[in-house]
């Protein structure tokens, strides 16, 4: 059997390659954790002065993936005469590299930089707006995101539709062309789902979940849920935010969070699990691509295929609850005491349109999906 | 009146240095944030993968302070020439990094980089042979930290003594030659108060604190006080460690801990009144000076002036318990309902040698500082 001899630039060039990846996926990791901490946990005060730190090293991370010697170094590592070298992981950590690079080259440095320090603050301006109720607050934040990714667009580019260029970030590959049929059909369906629904006389009592509930009730019950649905709480963090999200710091360590309303049960519970369906599946990553660019999910698709069906596949079914409404129950007798299973089983499958996605019902929730898609597609 | 004119060369020094200060400075305030997140607050499995990344940015942050840009524009700005036009601030921000320049650019990177990852991997260690009384499990992390801070007296070098090398890490400037009479004198001084306080036949009865304590009640006594005694909460953090400590970000995100032990409630108090020492220093540092190699304190031994005035000038005088403790009665009437005032102030100020340096008195806390310089000159 023939031993094949790897030459001496595609030697050097894996070794720049791994030097570089490794690099970057470690300040990835932080970036990561920084993300977490400012929007979890910083204090108030601190925030905008440490949207500039954050902001140098998003972008010496940005400079690294667009970097000469990167370019140089995927060049050699492209070729035919290279792959015969590359087992599948490399290839595709040269192929995850190459298209950042080839898509991002063209965006100038301080651009990431502006972007980075404008969503940091946009943030704080954010919850603000949110918690006083006022818009008007987050108005000119999301004017600049807009104008921002606008600009991206044209430095992008795209072949038909300008959104194409965004919505590859998202999901690799996916074009308005193939989604708007995908959409149309779905919405169709689901509207018609949706009519049947509101028509029939049957309505399950979700009353039920309208109660006062206690917030360190509520808390209990969700660390409890969690590891027994597989999420490593040695791995991870619970925390709380007013809009839940899932942040890997690396495969040993993902947060999410969730948000507890006092009146009503339902949002910490199946936000939690949705989060949790995001975190196990980071959790989950093979540890040999720490460190590398496969280190996190591969894609938004997937990622939701993993969050939602943990939340409504396994979240909202009877077998699910058979087992862990007893223990609801317990954590809550007055409100649930007398309620029985299949009536909280049902309710728990309600739909009801609503303005808030994060809290909305299997059916519902690709509504606020295309709605957001169609805004963004403008 | 003549106006001063730069000169090119020195424009463009100040301009390179200003951005590397920047930089060097931005990254310093990510690995503040980092180091806290690891001791405080991330899950466990997680912390030796992220070791790895924190290295990286270790890595990179030094490499930055003793880059050949950086001695090039600090030969520049350190002319007489060019000190007649920097102001003040200036001058000291030049004075500083050319001070570590000097110090560290004989140290290799990959040195930096072990010794990062090891200290993590270290404070891990750390906590478990704590909780498990376990000193073996640490011993082979403190023969490696020992070793290495060997190699580095060697790179760094020294005049007289070899523990000069490090002691001028703590406070600039400062020898075995000069540290050596004043302890002495200081330890004999000492001495002899101790053993004068021994003899005494009045003793303060200190039972009072060694009664059970909610710890619930005693955090809502410490964030009680907080913001009374100067700290700003917007601006900072009070979280639980085994080990308490100060950890500036920036000057408006400082956050320190404590520890709350059930049967000691003098723990937690003046270990976060001396915490908050440390972080009200930090939080009025000058704003102007966030960024730059300025923006953290001056040395240790300026930090500890702060954080024991607070502990011990203030935090045991009488005057301060007269304002405070009728509210830590109200936290406590059980235990401490029928203690008047002159009994707890007299108990506050209780010397007792003990093994454990952060719940020392104000006497034997300097022998505890004596006793560890003895042994790292060793």
């Amino acid at each position: 059997m023939e031993q094949k001899v790897m030459n001496q630039s595609i030697m050097s060039a894996l070794e720049k390659f791994n030097e570089l990846d490794e690099k970057i996926s470690h300040f990835n990791s932080i970036l990561g954790l920084l993300s977490w901490d400012q929007k979890v946990i910083s204090p108030k005060k601190g925030r905008s002065i440490f949207a500039n730190a954050n902001g140098t090293l998003r972008t010496e991370a940005f400079k690294l993936t667009v970097s000469e010697e990167m370019g140089e170094a995927l060049s050699t590592l492209s070729t035919p005469e290279a792959e015969e070298y590359l087992d599948e992981a490399m290839k595709a950590k040269v192929r995850e590299r190459l298209k950042f690079y080839n898509r991002s080259k063209s965006i100038p440095a301080a651009m990431i930089k502006d972007f980075s320090v404008l969503t940091s603050r946009a943030n704080d301006a954010w919850e603000e707006a949110r918690e006083n109720n006022d818009f008007g607050k987050y108005l000119p934040y999301l004017e600049k995101i807009v104008e921002f990714k606008r600009k991206a667009v044209e430095i992008y580019g795209y072949e038909n539709h300008p959104y194409d260029a965004l919505l590859d970030e998202f999901e690799p590959g996916l074009t308005v062309e193939k989604l708007d049929p995908l959409f149309v059909k779905l919405r169709e369906s689901s509207a018609d789902l949706l009519r049947r629904i509101q028509e029939s006389s049957y309505k399950p009592s979700v009353e039920i979940f309208e109660q006062p509930y206690s917030v360190e009730k509520q808390k209990e019950f969700n660390r409890y849920i969690l590891p027994l649905i597989g999420f490593d709480m040695e791995a991870g963090r619970l925390d709380e935010t007013v809009h839940p999200f899932a942040q890997p710091v690396n495969t040993r360590d993902v947060r999410i969070t969730t948000r507890y309303l006092e009146n009503n049960v339902r949002s910490a519970i199946f936000g939690t699990i949705h989060e949790a369906g995001h975190g196990i599946y980071e959790q989950n990553i093979n540890p040999e691509f720490q460190d590398t660019v496969l280190q996190e999910g591969a894609s938004f698709g997937i990622h939701e295929s993993q969050s939602r069906f943990l939340e409504n596949m396994v979240g909202r079914s009877e077998e699910f609850w058979k087992y862990f409404y007893p223990k609801l129950q317990e954590h809550f007798p007055e409100q649930l005491g007398k309620v029985g299973l299949d009536d909280f089983y049902r309710a728990t499958n309600a739909v009801q349109p609503s303005f808030v996605r994060v809290e909305a019902d299997e059916l519902t929730y690709n509504l606020h999906i295309m709605v957001r898609y169609e805004i963004e597609k403008l």
